[in-house]
């Protein structure tokens, strides 16, 4: 990706790009690709029926990280107004993401592979989140 | 990106997994990040006024590899039915994005780089489409 | 929904308003709703095993309907340039997302309900994608 | 809207379908449009340098609209576990634009429009959320 092109080349970028806003934006996109995937692998295999609620929560999971992606893609540092809340809940439904497709790790190998990348995506929220609260401080 | 884990584990993947439709999807997610980041850079450049057509299209653009790129996700191969046109059209909007951002690449890195991805995810886009007219034939 | 209210503001709209806009724009995110609800619903029945390719077009159509809702909302009038196409695009894929929920609309009503959203869409694409053509005559 | 067909049909929907849901829907997909649309015309006005910051807002705020009201399309009421976060985070953001959206709202029609569709988006994410913390009690 050329996240990192983009967002040094915006005009309110004020000196250094912080590396971890690149990072957050695309482990977002990553996650809205292998939790669409998952969901579309799930739906083919022959135990669907024990898979619907890793389906609807990888179709939430992709809507919510969809969203996040394309927001923060519009930000050039972290200290945004607004973006704390943003980012726990997308951390939230991450994880939530993670521990369904987790529960299914053995059997599929996408519900493994989705599951990892929910958890760095739900980590990229998390301490970005977290930095928020320390810059107020 | 985690797509070629995601593609090649899904069950329906028959055999050799097609690099392309890896390359494409990871083209289109990198469309989606660069265009919603390009539009809001010429928001905020001094010369908005100019840059108004810029945006909208960037916006769109944005808009239709959003939906291109999770469509992709739910495939295996290039194959689908009623995936060529919507390549196409995907093709289309990429590349009136590109002539666009062209016109402003003198003067904002931002739109030369935004032109740059908008090119190489229409290639992506067409040579899928043209993949899909020989498999019919 | 207000969107006669929104789009008779825009600055760009000169004169009167075409109500065929406003009503493209109502029933494109009608299809988003409806689509995405079939998909849920057709997960959540005994049958689920026969309604994958329900599942997978009804997700397909509201992602598609989604971008183009969106894009529609960012016009005043149809004779807009690169419309013609993706509303081309849009009608071929409401159209296959209406065949396909009408091989279920016997047993389940949603799909029923899904088939007719979808070829209201579709129509008003259609007629919107025909409409751009004789402006260009 | 089709939205009461739709959700009342989904076989989850035990008994009475709560009217509250469906409105939370069509109020999103409302919020979803009216902010994409006022986006567009802060854009085409000549103030657009006064704008920016509406401008951005309203993208933000279209897009969480667009994740939540097809993470909703997926419910058959609000007793879903992680729905209370989100809808949270919604109404704070549907808050911040209509604030936005408001400081305008005296020289552009479409901002005071858009205002007030936030508002009553926010007021239904609020009480959807409320509705849930009582359920839990």
């Amino acid at each position: 990706m050329h996240t990192h092109e983009m967002i040094s080349t915006h005009p309110a970028v004020g000196g250094a790009l912080d590396p971890a806003l690149v990072e957050l934006i695309e482990d977002l996109f990553d996650c809205v690709q292998a939790c669409t995937t998952c969901a579309d692998a799930c739906l083919a295999e022959d135990d669907v029926g024990a898979l619907r609620e890793c389906i609807r929560i990888c179709l939430d999971c992709a809507d919510v990280c969809t969203g996040m992606g394309r927001i923060v893609s519009r930000r050039v540092s972290f200290d945004a107004p607004g973006l704390k809340p943003l980012l726990e809940t997308c951390a939230e439904i991450c994880h939530a993401c993670a521990v369904e497709c987790d529960r299914h790790a053995a059997h599929h190998v996408h519900c493994r592979v989705s599951a990892e990348v929910c958890r760095r995506c739900e980590q990229a929220c998390g301490t970005a989140a977290g930095a928020l609260t320390a810059a107020v401080l």
